[in-house]
């Protein structure tokens, strides 16, 4: 199968009815005119609407139970009673990173996504054989998937003597991303962990993503001290903050001083939009500037049995949480699971657009709200310019 | 086709693999031992998990756009932006509430609904056009879908003359609830609406369900008031308040004199669980006795893009709302759409027990935890004994 395709009778956001061009893997041309290339392979869009390959950014690939039996949640309500039920059933349920990552990534796929962000478990225990398994995966999938890996402490960084060690390994063997978790809550010292992270992230000239899951004060304390060192190091453009509920509890003025100073440092925001906390408020951050996206977060795992590897669910789930009803607003909660998701993770040469790459879904939807609140059956999937699935179904 | 049937190696929640024999649209006997009578159809359930067909405990059939050309939403923000918004559509639009009820119905059927509450829009404009609509639709659908029609004067009611005699006319023709909607804040005088109310329900010997939007302390102003009423009028166990948005949003102290008397009254609570608004504590609900049941609200209408006749969804988005994880407690989330949901709305005769009627659901999944986040194609449904769906596709 060759990377160049033409693909006609499709349809823009907009209504406007296109043609796409691709040759060797990128968008050559997209419009009304658009003429097919001599001998290329012809691919009817029967109407269609036609979207950019789906953007997820922030999953956990790496221990997701996908495909395997029905794990029974019996767990404890605490993030630390989550987290160490998690290891011991690593440790005692035949966990293999690379098998259970990639049957979640190749779903991924058949449902339209084509970029993905994937924070992975680095801790003393599991060491580096996460990173490993998901490693493999992105080999597997490569030219159709495009990953980023985040080396993630799940189970602490400071409060886990080794693990800053450990990170520094995995940004070595291949982690694209710094990973942090609570630096007040989890690691018990905002100050040493954060000033931990931010000399990590420099030595191996890494960006950062930081999970941010503290609330309300405690909460606005670690941002602030975060924001500081974004200021002092240079890391402007470089760093995501992931789920900050504080920034959805906070007096209004407080808040707006904190996202008046996210805007200017240009940090962004993570969010998978959960329906029993706080999240930061999507418009308003949109209107300061705010690079604010989307993710699933964990699918499928022993912290949670929600999720499915569709970012049209995910989008529509967005648009619950923030009441989005009107079809512009629909249009917003998209674009957190594409255009915004691709800016805030640093996916390159992404959109519908000539000169991107031709990471293209096909959908039987009127518009793009309806798609999102339907959820239609991909009928084509093309990644790098390459077909990868169809009717919902992966095609190898 | 007769109501009489044989169901084999079917597996109950709690794992048993049982057979269920279905004489004249009742459950005859269900068990490990139960044998096919003779000459009866039988069908091999395949090793799927046995639910109870679903319940509805809430939406609105005479005014969704299911299946229709999608609807651009461009509406304001306001709840009566929305009332206002939809009594224009629905006089230059073509609507058609038997044609549009039906529709949608036929899809709750073919996910496993075989119970459901619906609140049918009564006012100065529509008059009964949309309840006759909805009478067309439950003779048509008469054996397949049990139906219950509330009332509802979605405009309001005092503050439009001539609704309260609408309200009884649509009682006399066959409506079986009599609904209610913002006392306070649409109707502008919570004491005279709510005696309007009662005084109708007391007249027509109907029971009541109203649409309590009203937040904070407004909402829990106009609950006394309603328990007062319910009180006075010996209407125990007969009224349902739905969405109770003030309950999720009051002291605990204050928040906790209310449910109990909630509790004492029997009056039933019913909520859609939506993300972007407070709710009433559903564990907490169940622990004082309260019968908490849940519903779509409307589903993709003029007020609201999403929403799918899909029960488990429903239970999926409930529990996601109350952060329920654990297979127990999304055990919990189901029985919101199923038994809780069948006591709240008073449906007689329900459940997989003998003697009850044969209202089953198969689906593929290994457990109800599993089918709720999953959300499987229906493999069967069977519904007053009689097969109406199969592999997600209405059998006639």
């Amino acid at each position: 199968m060759t990377s160049s395709l033409y693909l006609s009778n499709v349809r823009l956001a907009d209504g406007q009815q296109v043609c796409v061009s691709v040759v060797d893997g990128r968008i050559e041309a997209l419009g009304a005119q658009v003429a097919a290339p001599p001998g290329v392979h012809v691919e009817d869009g029967g109407g269609a609407l036609l979207l950019p390959g789906f953007v997820e950014g922030h999953t956990h690939i790496d221990k997701s139970n996908w495909g395997r039996p029905w794990y029974r949640n019996e767990v404890g309500p605490l993030l630390t009673d989550r987290i160490s039920n998690e290891r011991e059933w690593r440790s005692t349920s035949g966990h293999d990173a690379a098998a259970q990552s990639l049957a979640l990534s190749r779903a991924f796929v058949q449902a339209g996504t084509t970029r993905l962000r994937t924070h992975v478990d680095i801790d003393t225990h599991a060491r580096l054989r996460h990173l490993e398994g998901v490693l493999a995966t992105r080999e597997t999938l490569r030219g159709v998937l495009d990953m980023q890996i985040v080396a993630f402490p799940q189970s602490g960084m400071l409060i886990r003597p080794g693990t800053v060690e450990l990170l520094g390994d995995a940004l070595e063997a291949g982690a694209d991303v710094l990973g942090a978790l609570d630096p007040a809550l989890i690691d018990g010292d905002p100050v040493a962990s954060l000033n931990a992270t931010f000399a990590l992230a420099q030595r191996y000239r890494k960006p950062i993503d930081i999970h941010l899951h503290e609330p309300g004060e405690v909460g606005a304390f670690t941002l602030k001290l975060l924001l500081d060192r974004v200021e002092a190091t240079g890391m402007q453009g470089q760093v995501v903050v992931s789920h900050g509920f504080c920034l959805g509890a906070l007096p209004e003025r407080e808040r707006d001083v904190l996202l008046d100073r996210i805007a200017r440092l240009r940090v962004a925001l993570l969010t998978s939009a959960p329906p029993s906390r706080t999240v930061p408020p999507l418009k308003l951050c949109r209107e300061k500037g705010i690079t604010m996206f989307g993710g699933n977060d964990g699918i499928r795992d022993t912290w949670s049995p929600y999720g499915v590897p569709d970012m049209l669910e995910r989008a529509m789930l967005i648009g619950m949480r923030y009441d989005l009803r009107r079809d512009d607003d629909l249009a917003m909660a998209f674009d957190c699971v594409s255009e915004a998701a691709a800016r805030g993770c640093g996916f390159a040469d992404y959109g519908l657009r000539a000169g991107a790459r031709a990471d293209l879904v096909l959908v039987d939807a009127e518009c793009v709200a309806h798609a999102v609140v339907a959820r239609p059956r991909r009928k084509l999937v093309v990644s790098n310019g390459r077909i990868v699935a169809r009717d919902g179904a992966l095609t190898s």
